[in-house]
């Protein structure tokens, strides 16, 4: 476990940032510079540019969006490393023009990304984003587990995040800033509560009965139409045709239909990813130590990503959240009123301010 | 299901041969010709040039072999066409220098090849092979279980194989040449038994003993070890730096000597394992009624790859053959006695004699 809040460089950044906005700080009206946030998930980037507020915890609420951009995947493991590189770059262009402003009057750079497991993976993509700024720039690349929970908490490390989209991850820090995770190991280490894990059992149950391994479903009728294929034998050709994870997860809504219909291959396939979800948290919440001696103290934990936040009658996040109350009766589960991408420019914001 | 026995092709193949024969029949000393049979796994793919026997059923036994070359995987799936198409071109050049023979007295070619799902799939990989040889010469593209079950019948096809290396497949036909398929359909989509999926789940169980969601088990010291890694962090980062599906299968062993040690993680591992392979022939044998309508007819079962074929002391062949007997006692499992590449070259002197 590290400490992300003693960082020598952010005390080192005050005085050499005190030179570089002389230089800038009146072009494009934007006084005190601007922060990009960026949330690069497994299906796509969103960046967001807002005006740096020099005041620690008195933000302007809700804190102003300069520009937004949104571009293709960012995680290297799943895409590779070129086309990771070119979506960074085309991201934050974008949101810069649409700003207004330029790379000149940047302060900071937070980028969540999903796919971030080692110190190596976390210093390649900084020196990236480096390479595109002027030197004076600060760049933060954080796991995007920790970016999703600072949305929830305006920027606070506490608590604890679930994420499931395409992927899936649960992160959480304590009050001393210890930080624990589990899953988020992509989908060959078992992510089963994942998108890409939901859609790959559903998948993988049209095939078992098609075979005769396992009892009929209406998963077979609606992923055939869905994808326009006429036999199961077809699915193979189809899965293996593109090696992108956010293709297989686009299917859940399929399995939740189902599901809502009374499709009991479906149902189980949920209700089994909803536990798996839920044991994640449960295992970051008990080594950090959140819920208390006695199990019952308060803590957040943030839900962010389409699987859970689908709005859907069969409600992934709603069984998610019973579970984890079963667990922890003390457990206030958020759901984030910004975006990821404006929490990871709520951190650098703390981390340039702190 | 189709027939493969009734085949417009194979009839009109003996006037065509004729007229070619007589250009090469004495060139090098193979009066009648020479047959390339291929075996192309998962793994790597199998070469033998043995000569053509025009006397149907009275084969010489032993065959002798001619040639044999090996080279690495020919399933575009994993490595891509490219690769696949270049391993093809290597391993028959190879084996045709080594039996001194070449292209212009190949009689007939046949390829068993995983990942042959689909008729698209198995044209595909003919024309190539085509294109490699004087249009005269007669060639077959045939699912790897096809050849594999051939290779324990001598050439007959009847009866059903299961074939568990890094891949897994369950394949049958009855008396009337109607074919029935289990499994196969990769590792993303449910292949538990396959090398891939065994390792696959004993990396899960380490990063998930790691997470705090699962049982220590013996697993993450003697993975991490053979892996050269230091942390079950850093397995993340080794499974997604290379997509070969051969390289994961490749940790069975360890699974093994982890059961083999007592670890109950990994014993579970290979008793669900055995279970889902068994399963597989069942579905198979189920739909072809191979097994009589009382249950007890007599028919093979012929078992290849080296997730059956280990002789370890945890014997997982050994396993599924318990399985399958309770289902079928008149089941007779087989362990050939010649590789799948012989197997395919019996089959394309079938299909020439027939």
């Amino acid at each position: 476990m590290r400490n992300l809040h003693s960082n020598g460089n952010l005390r080192k950044l005050d005085s050499d940032e005190g030179e570089t906005t002389e230089d800038n700080s009146c072009q494009n009206g934007f006084g005190d510079g601007v922060i990009l946030g960026l949330d690069g998930g497994a299906t796509s980037t969103v960046c967001v540019c807002v005006p740096f507020s020099p005041y620690g915890d008195r933000l302007p609420e809700p804190l102003p969006i300069l520009g937004r951009a949104v571009a293709g995947c960012t995680n290297s493991n799943s895409v590779g490393e070129t086309a990771a590189r070119d979506s960074l770059e085309q991201v934050i262009s974008e949101a810069l023009v649409q700003s207004g402003s330029d790379k000149s009057i940047v302060r900071g750079v937070c980028l969540g990304v999903s796919g971030v497991n080692h110190p190596s993976d976390q210093e390649k993509i900084e020196n990236w984003i480096r390479d595109m700024f002027p030197s004076h720039v600060k760049v933060y690349v954080q796991n995007d587990a920790i970016v999703a929970l600072a949305s929830g908490t305006m920027g606070k490390l506490h608590g604890c995040v679930l994420i499931a989209g395409t992927g899936c991850i649960a992160y959480g820090f304590d009050e001393d800033g210890r930080e624990a995770r589990a899953s988020g190991a992509g989908p060959i280490l078992g992510d089963w509560g994942s998108g890409y894990g939901i859609a790959a059992q559903a998948l993988t149950a049209v095939i078992r009965a098609h075979d005769g391994r396992g009892p009929q479903t209406m998963l077979t009728s609606t992923i055939l139409k869905v994808l326009g294929l006429s036999s199961p034998d077809e699915l193979i050709g189809w899965t293996y045709a593109d090696p992108s994870w956010a293709r297989i997860a686009a299917l859940v809504p399929q399995v939740v239909s189902c599901a809502e219909a009374g499709d009991k291959i479906s149902d189980k396939i949920l209700v089994d990813a909803a536990e798996d979800l839920a044991l994640s948290v449960k295992a970051v919440v008990k080594r950090l130590g959140l819920c208390g001696e006695d199990g019952t103290a308060s803590f957040p934990v943030v839900m962010v990503g389409g699987v859970l936040n689908a709005k859907r009658k069969w409600d992934i996040g709603k069984e998610v959240s019973k579970h984890i109350n079963q667990y922890f009766p003390g457990a206030e589960t958020i759901i984030p009123k910004v975006e990821p991408a404006v929490g990871a420019a709520l951190l650098a914001m703390n981390f340039l301010t702190s």
